[in-house]
């Protein structure tokens, strides 16, 4: 709750010793000090303008909507943004919620489980719905561009250095080096180097370099 | 994992004690039993084309692509229907992925956590990555329609019912009996009334007026 900045827990007839032994993570003990706790469900829910039950089960006739979490989120921040509050109701971890809950609920939602595996674990289903409803589809759009690539003098400059490794090490052979530049030009190409980093490799093959020429007398 | 239907889980250097005692969930043993455990980062991702690291961190100089989660998943599907084997690397709990860990990513992500609380539980992290990974965008659009409402006919059978008994209850008088009969059927037509429930509204109407009828003598 206090990573997606959700701060009204509220608890219907919470198990005491649990609840009172229950830590917060770090940074959001406030909300399990703030949390407000009820006898009953209507209480709860008394100034909610829409209640929305979470559910691991689709089969089950339930004589209410049920939405996937994808539509669901939608729905539920557009009645936020014009009609107020809402509440997204739980059931304990190891029974879900009653048919006597859900009959306090406009919809119900269900996290897009897999049938053979559809019940989750309560945080990781809180979770996930508050991921929902803090997405922001904009957001995908948002990709970096891809970072630019190298100009085509640093491609030539790694190209050229590297061929002179290469003659100077026998790869390269004087009646083929036609063909091997050719090659190299083409490897150096495909790289997709990125222009922030030509330098970097520009600066390794002329150590490199200084390496050979030294060791082989300068030839 | 197992609610979102993905199997290969990969450990480096697994604390031995918590590893042992780890217990799955009902259903979900299978994924430890099978997961692969590796002395090094780079074993473990071998055979992956993609490597993704998630992070809470947003300012740290990552000298690396950092994604929103929403463009993170689409870009890890395309690699997976494109490519082959990607890797969503997780560190641990308490310290999070080491910038040696981060070398061996192509990009990171970051779920959208805000800013004051960035950092989450592990669990609830990767089930909210998984979920964004199952995450059906084309789902938003399957929305129920609403309900078709009653029919005039129905509504008008209920507006002259409740008109019945708000006469026989006093709240209709003679000299403004008019005037009532076009707020009561404003009144149910404001309603909403689903076509599906108008016979028991009107069941219910007729058990009461029937009650009212006999104590007053079936005037």
């Amino acid at each position: 709750m206090s990573n997606f900045g959700l701060t009204r827990l509220r608890l219907v007839k919470p198990y005491d010793v649990a609840f009172k032994e229950a830590r917060s993570a770090v940074r959001a003990h406030y909300i399990l000090e703030q949390a407000e706790v009820f006898e009953s469900l209507g209480e709860a829910l008394s100034d909610c303008t829409l209640v929305v039950g979470s559910t691991a089960l689709g089969k089950r006739d339930l004589h209410l909507p049920l939405y996937r979490l994808e539509a669901a989120g939608q729905l539920v921040k557009e009645h936020l943004a014009a009609q107020g509050p809402a509440a997204l109701l739980f059931g304990s971890e190891k029974f879900g919620l009653s048919n006597e809950d859900m009959s306090h609920c406009h919809w119900l939602l269900r996290i897009p489980t897999r049938p053979e595996h559809g019940s989750m674990n309560l945080g990781q289903a809180v979770a996930i719905c508050l991921y929902e409803l803090c997405r922001d589809a904009d957001a995908v759009a948002q990709r970096f561009d891809p970072a630019p690539t190298a100009a085509a003098e640093d491609s030539e400059r790694i190209t050229g250095l590297l061929l002179d490794l290469l003659s100077r090490s026998g790869w390269v052979q004087e009646r083929t080096s036609q063909s091997a530049e050719l090659k190299v030009r083409r490897l150096v190409r495909r790289l997709g180097l990125p222009a922030s980093d030509a330098e970097a490799w520009l600066g390794i093959l002329r150590q490199i370099l200084w390496k050979v020429k030294q060791d082989t007398g300068n030839k």
